[in-house]
């Protein structure tokens, strides 16, 4: 007999990753290519199409078939509509009917979600959420992302379009100005965005006046992997960064777990690279902004599945839906 | 037949109250004294018992008997111990096992919770939370304490003994110390306590040096009440500070509806009587402090119950669990 097999997709600002995946978990195919959102929203749309068709394509050879596509994109979806109502990195997918478009390509069942709850997905099935039933995720890369999981599921709240957003809840009202519009967004302290604008403000206001920071920030090729490297390499306004970084989470989490009555906590996304930079700031700040539960109750951990989170949390995701329809 | 009755004991800093309600949420009697803690812990839990024997034997007098006694108390508590972890109000209850010995001296099973979730309860069940599933409720009082009701349900998150307490979470690390030890949480905005903090403060600073409020503070007298009452007569200190107190509640419940991804909350409590004074503030800050949502979706409804809210909700809780075991 055929086997069933599922279509992961993660559509990121920069890169737009796509893999066949097996019951199991099993990546047997992954791509990647860049999402060039600059062509328009339609022609990301075909190139989606495309990349999906030569995964339909594959399966054959592993004696299967492609029962249904999980499709992940970042920020405001509309689930029942098949939309992307609003994406920071993805401004030219304002309302575009993205899953409905790639289900007609395709002919396969589409489901869509946000990519944070996926990572959230991902991590319960086969990574660091496995057997905790309450927990919240956190994902670090140019923005803050996040997710619930409730009893071992993810959390949809009233099905607004979001849910989970720790990064737009607010740790300092007199903080910085952050992209949503708000002032003092944990997102404003602990993201890629928020290092590299860290620098530049140092800049402005002649806190550093030289060294390598200062010359990839005067040509504004400044990105967080400088920041990081500069940390490492001791760099005190990098170091400092990194610890805002780590302060801010530590409030937001320890708000999180006050406000919840829950006490796990799972870190993930690209810049979970520079871990051992925030990590002892995180950890004293979760101690400091926290009255109900001790220190060492808290748990902090690491995803374990990288940068195949969100990929695999996709499969799991239509592998759920199909089971629940055929049920 | 004889109907099956409820008690419900709700022990506050300064009262005790007890009621002796029927299936439908008929309150039939109650009795309200003073706790007078400074007695002892021992001597609250004998007046305790006396209070509750007195409604079991009432409960003739309606064709009834009583099937169990719902206990709320603010607080940590241990539930499956029939503990008072730990109450800010009951200082001489630390670790005291008031559920176990009310059981005893009445020989009616006693289930106890956590006051604010009693309110939420109470609400759910006969008040502004009917027909909503997911929303968070706040009390205001001395303190500040809080409910989560996920799907219609009390929600318990690890069952760590605490649960929704937005009462400490933190709106401004830079803000007024809490009791809790916190700088900065939501009650040391927003409580009686407060608008009492506030008042000695503004003396202290010399910001005030003449009038009612000037008076009461420094005779050590003030009330809340007193602090409302000068606002309500045009004093600018106390207007500040019930305008504080919105703002520090719109921040904390914008941070909670993004975290959550809903639009629902439920304000209840003894200082809810100041709702003029503090819900234009309140509906600004939300707007202010939320990106995900626009102001007209979200919805600040007052609680319907009033100080029966928390009586009612241990008498569905006991209803509850006496349904459960039933089945």
């Amino acid at each position: 007999m055929e086997k069933e097999l599922f279509i992961g997709v993660d559509i990121g600002g920069t890169h737009m990753r796509t893999a066949l995946i097996d019951g199991r978990g099993e990546i047997l195919k992954s791509q990647r290519i860049l999402t060039d959102i600059s062509r328009g929203a339609s022609a990301v749309s075909n190139r989606l199409a495309e990349e999906c068709r030569s995964l339909i394509g594959a399966a054959a050879g592993h004696n299967g078939h492609v029962a249904a596509i999980g499709l992940g994109v970042a920020g405001k979806i509309n689930r029942s509509h098949g939309l992307v109502v609003f994406s920071p990195n993805l401004p030219q997918m304002l309302n575009y009917p993205l899953a409905i478009e790639l289900q007609e390509q395709t002919g396969i069942p589409v489901v869509m979600e946000n990519d944070a709850n996926l990572f959230g997905l991902g991590e319960q099935w086969l990574g660091a959420g496995r057997g905790i039933s309450n927990w919240a995720g956190v994902t670090l890369g140019t923005g803050v992302g996040g997710c619930l999981i409730i009893g071992g599921r993810i959390w949809n709240g009233d099905e607004l379009g979001f849910v989970g957003e720790i990064g737009h809840t607010i740790v300092d009202p007199h903080g910085p100005m952050c992209v949503c519009g708000l002032r003092g967004c944990l997102e404003a302290h602990s993201s890629g965005r928020a290092l590299v604008e860290g620098v530049t403000e140092s800049v402005a206001g002649k806190e550093i006046t030289s060294g390598a920071l200062y010359e990839l920030s005067t040509c504004a090729r400044l990105t967080p992997v400088d920041v990081f490297n500069n940390a490492v390499n001791g760099d005190e306004t990098a170091i400092r960064l990194f610890r805002r970084m780590g302060w801010a989470l530590g409030l937001a989490i320890a708000n999180l777990f006050t406000l919840l009555g829950i006490r796990n906590a799972i870190i993930g996304g690209g810049v979970g690279a520079s871990w051992d930079l925030f990590m002892p700031s995180l950890r004293e700040s979760l101690a400091e902004h926290s009255c109900m539960l001790d220190e060492s109750s808290m748990v902090i951990a690491r995803g374990l599945l990288g940068d195949r989170a969100a990929l695999l949390g996709a499969a799991r995701l239509v592998q759920i839906a199909q089971h629940a329809s055929a049920v």
